[in-house]
């Protein structure tokens, strides 16, 4: 069982794993950032120690690098040099292969939460699923055990079906929430407040959690409507980047229901 | 005061709207659907009858078009030969031009919720904006005043303003929805539920309902990440049309920020 964990990064998924750690009973040991603001901060939030020096970390039953995916390769080599090769060690990336873990400690996995995550937006880490992978059985049911300590959705997931579902979690987050701020962008240009947005935004989202996507469909591309369509692009001649936007989509669109 | 309204339609939205003026204590008149299964269901829930012929239709205080776009000239026309000319008319589009009631009503408008309606998913109308707009100053304060009965947020809008929240309603909405189905779609390939990209979905639009959507966006694009981007290009020559599509968004993202 893993009771003692030190975290490696401060920023916003080490922030809110840390508080859910620390909230399960797990102890934190030592926060490491590069930015010693940010490591203090949270070591404060979870009676961990702070330090700035990668040197300095101990023995513990997990190390978890919550770190940006450019950072693992060599934060991974670093601590290989003070952590003896059998250190249970884990990475939060989405987007890296555990190989990068795996070549530098015996004990390799993932512990990666597919959620949008951002210091000072709460958030109930319990409804982030955890996707969790490892080199081995026993590994993988230490960390099943941890999982379910802080999240109510424990899967194991590939490298593999990891990749896919790091690039779908793109386009379930970063391209909504970019087609959300071109919106506000039109509408404040026309004195039209986004209030009169927001509940449909998450009515859309929320839409999709008791029922499949597809079937939900609504709108002119959907009805084949072309007269909207036209009106909205004859509109969209003063935004040409939105105008790309809504053709691209609207074609896609086409090409599904056909 | 309108307290008799007669509404026109039986679909998504005159189901939703239907429902909310009777919680209110607003009485329904009549229901006018050609389909009449739709109809007579409907008027089951309000207490309304239900007729299959608009040559029925009495004077009341407001008739509601909550009809598809392309129906609205021609019922509205219709509806003309069987009622006063000073009948009081308003539809619930957000795409149709509030001439094509005003060129057979005196008094018309608009009474436009701009959120996603389907029958069968339970909703608040309450949480529902309601756009309106009216010939002239009186008409509108009757229907700001029947809004606000089912609705907390009612505002005026004027035609070309309608036209601009529609097409970023399509943007918000009809876009994000597509982009979960594209997403499903990928992840039932490789073996992966749905249900772990469900949170986020909800968390990205969680999010903008308190935060304005530019400084909320992460992740590869706005990092300028491109190992991470050219890795899901090259998953993604399996998925040529969502390949176009993380195309188009991935450069407008990197436009936005510089």
């Amino acid at each position: 069982m893993i009771n003692r964990v030190t975290l490696i990064g401060a920023g916003n998924v080490a922030h809110h794993m840390g508080k859910a750690l620390y909230a399960a009973g797990v102890t934190i040991e030592h926060i490491f950032s590069r930015n010693q603001q940010k490591s203090n901060d949270l070591a404060l939030l979870v009676s961990a120690e702070a330090i700035s020096d990668l040197s300095r970390v101990k023995p513990c039953d997990l190390v978890i690098l919550a770190v940006s995916d450019s950072a693992i390769p060599e934060i991974a080599a670093t601590l290989s040099r003070f952590l003896p090769a059998d250190t249970f060690v884990v990475h939060t990336s989405g987007a890296t292969p555990s190989a990068f873990v795996a070549s530098h400690f015996r004990r390799y996995g993932v512990f990666y939460p597919p959620q949008t995550f951002t210091i000072g937006v709460e958030i109930s880490f319990a409804e982030a699923p955890l996707c969790i992978h490892a080199g081995n059985e026993e590994d993988l049911r230490e960390l099943e055990e941890l999982g379910k300590r802080i999240s109510t959705l424990v899967f194991r997931i590939n490298d593999q079906q990891r990749q896919w579902l790091h690039l779908t979690a793109v386009v379930v987050n970063n391209f909504p929430n970019h087609l959300y701020a071109l919106a506000e962008e039109v509408l404040q240009d026309h004195q039209i407040p986004f209030d009169l947005l927001r509940p449909l935004i998450l009515e859309t989202a929320r839409k999709v959690q008791t029922h499949s996507p597809a079937p939900m469909q609504t709108g002119p591309a959907r009805r084949g409507d072309q007269a909207t369509i036209e009106a909205h692009l004859y509109l969209l001649e003063a935004y040409p980047e939105l105008k790309e936007v809504y053709e691209v989509l609207t074609k896609n669109i086409f090409q599904k229901i056909q």
